[in-house]
This record gives structure tokens, sequence and C-alpha cells, in this order.
């Protein structure tokens, strides 16, 4: 299958970085082909703003997603951003590799989603969750993080992990559609030894090597709400 | 009291960006002493990189948060950032205020976070949360989004809320120390009436005239947890 990498760290010499690498080679060992956008090295522009557009359908009020949509659908968006979206359309699996940064990517990857996810093409209207533009594909999210592994759960200091996350894995990966494969996480990195980063290493390419059966998050369906998004059976 | 306003749309005639203006005046009547920081405005850097530091501790390996402390210390942080940090640690209420993107702020905002939140000075070590570098100021998360209100709560589509932006109100503005007011929402402001939006602006006034006693959200405190960030009582 097509595989778009999505990173973002500013050392190359990261772990973070590392993964990258090693997540681009045991996909290709497995006969993949894979796509990286390495956003730090692209100087990738962060900000959502009017450059954006090469024409706009309201010159004196800007509403960005409107204007995303019109200039997409025009072909007039801006050339960073356009190849990027061709990049997410053509691949079946999306990896977003970043470290946490205040339980969330750093900007540069939020800039990345704010640009290149695309009212009209990704999502609109109703076509939202597995309605998404994008259903049929699959996301997984990979990063690195200070903490370690008790720091999170149910009873844990920061509570569970992926409900930290769900804006990047339920609010924006499973909202445009894409199925959500459980992420991975490589846990209190800065502190560890050699050891213990070959090892976490070692299971991040088995998990890429086996991909394909990779557990899948669940999230509500639209199919249990009505037109009006109002549940059609509360309380159940 | 002393309140910093940190805005962030792309629009000077966007709701979002007149509930800046609104919370300014209504303060200021209020006696308060207001300084915002428009970052669309300002035009701030959003990506945290190497040219953040004047002097690198570490030249030939990036860690973001140790250069941070160091450059901070040193007083060698880039100006725009040691501006702001200087506003953050002079105010009570840290106000920020922009539209929901991807259920969290646009990145112009996350970058402001991922610069300005400097660990040692605003967290580091056992200091979070609780016992954070910021205790004794208060934070308000104030943001327009395009969804109604009947489509966040545990029933419904995207679920509660607050628990979306839980990286927001508990993982950043809380972890730094600070006391978190419940947040304000403007719903589905791109597609209601005048008057509509003109209530909105009357709650949203309203409430920030008597900030004071705004309710509070609660979140667990590490007294809870051992010097490790293991739980004293699991599961209780």
């Amino acid at each position: 299958m097509k595989v778009l990498i999505v990173h973002a760290h500013p050392e190359p010499k990261s772990f973070s970085s590392a993964m990258k690498d090693a997540a681009k080679a045991t996909l290709e060992l497995a006969g993949h082909e894979v796509t990286v956008s390495d956003l730090y090295a692209m100087n990738f522009k962060a900000v959502a703003d009017a450059d954006d557009f090469g024409t706009r359908r309201d010159p004196d009020y800007l509403n960005y997603a409107l204007e995303q949509r019109a200039n997409h659908e025009a072909g007039e968006l801006a050339l960073d951003i356009a190849g990027e979206i061709e990049k997410v359309l053509a691949c079946d699996l999306l990896i977003l590799n970043a470290p946490v940064f205040w339980f969330s990517v750093p900007a540069i990857m939020k800039g990345w989603i704010d640009r290149v996810f695309v009212s009209g093409a990704f999502y609109g209207g109703r076509r939202f969750y597995d309605r998404g533009g994008l259903t049929g594909k699959s996301a997984l999210l990979t990063m690195t993080l200070g903490g370690r592994e008790h720091m999170f759960g149910d009873d844990a200091v920061h509570g569970d992990l992926e409900t930290m996350l769900r804006p990047l894995l339920r609010g924006t990966l499973h909202y445009v559609g894409m199925t959500v494969l459980k992420p991975f996480f490589a846990y209190h990195v800065p502190y560890i030894s050699a050891d213990e980063r070959a090892a976490i290493m070692g299971d991040f390419c088995a998990y890429l090597g086996n991909i394909e059966n990779a557990p899948v998050l669940s999230f509500p369906s639209l199919d249990d709400f009505d037109d009006n998004m109002h549940p059609k059976n509360p309380g159940h």
C-alpha cells in the first residue's frame, strides 16, 4: 500500500527522527511505497492565513474554511498545501510522527493539519466521522514523550493518554473518515538508555511490520445520530 | 487585576476578534489592567526551533525544553518569546481567545504555547499541575466554533467539549499551575443571526464582568501521588 509519513521534530538526530527513518525502511521492506513529509526540513509554513489562497471568494472577510473549499475546487490553493493534499489523497495509510508537545503535536504539525485538511474534499456539512471524505484510508499516530507509562491511565496523574489525545485521534484523523489504528508511544525517551531505546525501536518496527493487523480505535457512528446530529437513542 | 489576552484569528472583523475587543473593554471598565497579544497582527513566529536560542547549551543536539530552560535563565531567549513570558509572569489572569480549529487552537496559538511556556519558570521536574510554576494565576479559554451546543456532551456526536479540550485546559493551563476557570464557548457562530451574536456577546461580557466569581474546573492534585507519580490510593 501507499504510506505517507508526516514528521515533525526540530532535531534530525532525535529518537523521533530515527522512528521516521525506521518506519520508512520497515514499511519499504514489507513492500509498501513510502513518501515522507519532513515538516522542519521543508520549513513548512505553519500559520493558516490569507496568503494560502490564490483567489479570494470574499476579499473583505476571511472565513478560512470557506476559502479553503473554494480555492481547492478552483485549483487556487498555495502550492505547498496543494502538494500535501495530493500526497494525502494518494495514500492508503497516513502516519503522523512527532514528539508530544503540550499533550498535542508541535505547532508546525498543527499548522499542517489546519492548512492541509481542507473543507470540501476532507469533510463538510454532514460528511464527517464515518462519513468523512477520507473513508477507506487508515491513520496512525506515533509519538515520543518524556513521561513514563505509569503516568497515564484512568487513575494516573495525567489520566488516559488516548483521551488526552482525543482531539487528534477522534477530532482530526477520524473526523475526516479515516480508520484510526492504535497509536504507538515511545515513553520517557529523553531519560532512558541506548538499550532501552533499541527495545522500543524493535517494538515499533514489529508493529509496523504487521500494520495490516493493527488494532483499530472505535468511535461512535453517525448512523446513531439523526440529520440534526441529535442521538437517535439518547442514554443508550 | 492584570489581565493578558492572547488572541489568534486571521480576520480582524470576525466574531472572535470582536470578543477580544469586548473582553478588553469590559475588563477595563471593571477596573482591570488589560494587555493584548494579537498573534496574527504581531505575525508571531509559530514554529519552535533552534533560532529561538541565543546561546546553545548543546550546539550538536537540540533538546528544545532544555535549551528553553537554559536560555531563559541566561536571558538569551529570542526577544519575541522573552516579551511574551514577561507578560504572562506579570498577569493575574491569562485569557486565550481563538476559534476552534480541529478541536484545538490555531497553529499560531499552539506555537505561542510551545515557545512561551518555558521549562524551568513555568514547570519542571515535579513542579507541575497544582505545584506548577504559575500557581496563583488564573486562566480562561474563550472560543468560537461552528458546531451547535447539542453536538457536545456525553451522549452527543462529538462527546464532551471540555474533554475534547483537555490538552489545553488540563494539559497546558493547569499543567503550569494555573487555576482554570470554566471556559466560554460561542457556538455555531458562522451560521447565526446578528441578534443571536449580540446575545452571545452579552453573555460573554456578563461572564467577564463577574470573572472573580467564575466557576473553577477541578483536577487531580499531586498530593494524591507519591514522588514517582504513582497514585497513593489506587482505585480511590
